[in-house]
């Protein structure tokens, strides 16, 4: 049986998983058989030019005529896009896998949910974070123990390319398109992660700052507003007592894409960055301070199916491992995870530190 | 003329002054001439043998006796012995060097500080992390503008000395005579460096937490109650705009003394941690990372009183520089910051701290 | 016009090939079309499992038969096969693109060149570490005078896997079928690295060692003599006065693939680690320290054929972009590099380590 | 008993070595009770002032004059200064502590390893690096077996204040009064360090290098010729067969005082660097990484004497050390090392590095 898959979106995030798609037999052999089959958009031909690079065999305008053909479909366009063809998608028995935020608002995001709750197939959000070797690791020596109790957890998401208040305005700036800001497009990943990693967040208090009120549109003498925040920072109680705080921002000169998780417990401690994302920073039981693991070891998650121990990954290797995943559970009819329920739990944190914000003070997520 | 300085405390900031009155006639030659005095305490035998190992000449169970017989005061006892020998001393005419917190409440803060104002006299509070000479450049990077507008400061303070909760109860546990924990022992040096650096708290939201509500007493069965927190965070607004985030924590298992400071500006960005406090980490104009700077060259601050480039200072130096700076001021009757309004000014940030933490909230500084 | 693609050898360099091959239409669309025409080996069943995952059309036991039938020939058999195979192909004017070190001896890698010299499309040796961007950056910036005079150079090699002296035995200890053992295995990338940077070596006093004399044969109770070195140093001078040292081992308890390059010139510095393959550590003019650049920018060498900045790449990366460049020339029928005029540039290095190994002295080369 | 001690030499060791016996008393209160008796030097007045800062009781002109009057005589001068007033102090019965290297030439050093067996008190060549707390660290690690058997070793002493070839004319670079350049001032360090930890060196080839050939005299139109070498590169094999590199330079542009040393061993590797003195990294049995130690524990070596864990010590803090060492064993009668016997087995190595590189071929230490 071959999963025929379509997917809408052939930017970024069409490349990427195209790209996945694209290297699953040669590196991981069981993985279900694919065709890359449709790929969807507006622009006719700008898509007929990506489906040819990208290797999809048909193009299509409208996702309507897609999400029932298809034993996967793969929606990757802005947030806003989000909710109506996940939710078509679900309702025609397709498997579905959507970026994150899961939606731009939380009732969006509750939509979503109910569907994949009533629908009989994977509905898969796409935090390829988790998939990193170094943060599966990180997660085997949390569930083993190795940290004991955990007592604090950070994370940061810092970015630097709105540092310029001439850099033009995008969708990513707009509250309709986007939902939110630094908060969805880069809280999501960490909220996500520390959820994985340590368990829900269950009281938090919220800020959100924009520091450059407005933007030029590229290739006109316009501005537009911007409607999103551009940094935002958060305090969080998890479960089980843990002190948590987190923060992401587009200004944060000198950083490209540095995603940092930190997490202490009575018997270890943790600490990753994205920028190096091979490395995973362990301070365990018979340490004295922070021992650099290279997490490419035969027998580290995933790397078997690479190279020889030293022969670094680097961040495409999320999505084909994530794509790994969520097709063999397609094809298996099993669950996967993060699952839509887990895009919905960090959504509502999104939505707390928003409530947070506008109240000046703490909320609880029941 | 020699100033006579009687400092109350012989334990280990008694030890940091007194070796740093010790070291000034050698490297700081146009330093004042000091005469270490009287050595103050309660326990007549440990202070007599302290006075000897400390060199000092007399020692006094009684500050009262002391406060008006000396031209510089040093308070270094626990934090509630701060306010009424400082006050005393200052009433009297004497200079006064206090250690931080200025005070285990806000009001004895306020005290202090209205003393000093009727003084004629400084009166410090010994914030030493202000002189490593790492700090002073980046004040100085700072002051030239070459961080541009900034957007993000962020300074946490991580140590491990009760991650074990069997580890023993002793004063910082207790809020009678610490006033507060982390906050108060760690938070107060990070809140004072940021307000340095960047400018003036505005308005913050803080949280409090305490893992361990008991610890036993060294050399008993009993245990005390631990009354103040193990552990704060803040999210805070700074003159002009900037958005900061604060934390600091006695249980972050793998970190001894990592007083972290990051600041990100729309030109430039800074890092320094007190664990390598010789260095600074800079991403300025020009750079496309972060720059480690070893501020060890003759030109760099209080450098050309020690040794040529590259050979490291420690974290005791900082109490040579703030000795120099204190007494200099002293004996020139001028000026001296960190003052006591420098000191009440962090501890009105502690005490909002609390407060938010109380009412879950954030709380405006005037 | 496709080119049609042989390649002998479909363990470790086949796959890192073959995936090169496989990902070039997607991110380097102006890359020649290919066809992984067949696949080379002698064991019929396992070359027949290796080309369903890789790719490739046919299969067959006799390269003699390939050499000739296709318009690109890779040779990535142990060193031994790297003669007979190229100079074949080359001969009959197929491109051929041979792995490192190019050939186990001085006298194969002359006749490889020669044969090169006298063939009409370029003849490549696989020298990926070049197309690292952060190396590529590297040396944009020395060709642009940035490090001012070259004084010094470094490249050490460090992995551990033999550090246990019951690993077992493999090829690559063997001097009949590897030439030498760390020196061609590693030290090969180094020499060319640093002659690519730098210029070429002139005269070297080299070191061989070989820690352990024989290793057992995986499954069976036999052992058989490890007749290559463990680990090489030498001492260098290279064209224009510059101060080398090289070093290379399978010893280094710690390092995996530790392939470091450190240059100092008069105006600027830099340092270079394969483990962290996305960053160049810069000293130069305005700089105080080494500056760690994260050569992930769209500007930076190849990146914009792939992500955003700050999404790093991997070490496979390096083959897709040497064998761009390589299928690139075959099709246009121009030059490479590196050539074997470079691969036997770096093996007369080689040899002359060896030379001075035995003789105890320096020696020149031409 | 008061122990009297005289010194030549009043610059930068005269100020290290007199803050060092300044700060005994308040840290080592074990240590024998001191007297900075004699300052000596030429430079009568300049030579006052500095025994008034330097806290000296008197001065002379002539070391004849002290060498027999005083308990312990230190040799802080030029390296021509060394031999002759530390064999006439020895011949007196005086203890001795000389600076590194030992002498400008092997004949020297013989000479006053000579007189140093001779005599009956302690005669101590202060390779302060030994006395860095990381340094003993690594030392009880070796010495516990920690490592296995060691393979590699490396040391690297880079420095940058000649990389402008206008950098001024001093001693450092005259062969009579420094004996050599890099080698004799850095190597030395490099030399008896890996010496200590790993063993004696057997054989080695060794290279030098001087880039730049003559330098201005400071205030004069003249220049004067360097006639030491600016660098020097060896290759070595030490007792028990461990492989070496060692090199040192005043010609690394970025590298202030980088002094690093690498060790691997079949169990466990080591790393360390001056610039981060504080700090060891170490690979030990369960690791899979470097794992960075922040030796400021109150049971590493020497750190009980100081202050808590995290507050990190600084370059001088060596100097403490090997003065109390000393010292203790001058008030004891008993041994020192480093003896005048390790200054003399480093300097064999220092000569065997000279005479290789004039030969071209390794050469045999017996």
């Amino acid at each position: 049986m071959t999963l025929e898959v379509g997917v809408l979106g052939y930017r970024f995030m069409g490349k990427a998983h195209a790209n996945a798609l694209a290297r699953l037999p040669m590196f991981f052999p069981d993985a279900p058989d694919i065709e890359r089959s449709v790929l969807v958009g507006r622009d006719e031909a700008a898509l007929s030019d990506a489906a040819d690079q990208l290797g999809f065999e048909e193009i299509s305008t409208d996702w309507r005529e897609v999400v029932d053909e298809v034993d996967a479909f793969y929606n990757l366009g802005p947030n806003h896009v989000h909710p109506e063809p996940s939710i078509a998608a679900l309702e025609a028995g397709t498997a579905v896998f959507c970026e994150k935020p899961l939606a731009p608002t939380l009732e969006g995001a509750e939509s979503m949910a109910e569907a994949a709750r009533d629908a009989d197939v994977p509905a898969g959000c796409a935090f390829n974070y988790r998939f990193v070797p170094a943060i599966q690791y990180a997660n085997e020596l949390i569930e083993a123990g190795e940290l004991g109790e955990i007592r604090h957890v950070r994370g940061r998401y810092l970015q630097d390319w709105l540092v310029d208040p001439d850099a033009p305005w995008s969708w990513r700036n707009d509250e309709e398109m986007a939902g939110s800001g630094a908060l969805g497009d880069l809280g999501a990943h960490t909220v996500d992660l520390l959820q994985f990693l340590v368990g829900d967040i269950t009281r938090l208090s919220g800020h959100l700052r924009t520091f450059v009120d407005e933007r030029p549109v590229e290739g006109s003498d316009e501005t537009r507003p911007v409607t999103v925040d551009d940094a935002y920072s958060a305090q969080a109680e998890f479960e089980g007592g843990v002190m948590g705080t987190l923060e992401a921002t587009r200004y944060a000169t000198g950083h490209k894409n540095d995603h940092t998780i930190e997490i202490e417990g009575s018997a270890g401690s943790l600490r990753f960055s994205l920028e190096r994302l091979n490395e995973l920073e362990v301070c365990l039981e018979g340490n004295r301070g922070y021992e650099t693991v290279l997490v490419t070891d035969e027998d580290d998650p995933y790397l078997e199916h690479w190279w020889p121990p030293g022969h670094v990954l680097g961040w495409e290797h999320t999505f084909v491992h994530e794509n790994y995943e969520f097709l063999s559970a397609v094809e298996a009819g099993g669950e996967y995870e993060p699952s839509f329920e887990d895009g919905l739990s960090a959504q509502r944190v999104l939505a707390a530190i928003q409530d947070s914000d506008e109240r000046g003070e703490w909320v609880d997520l029941e």
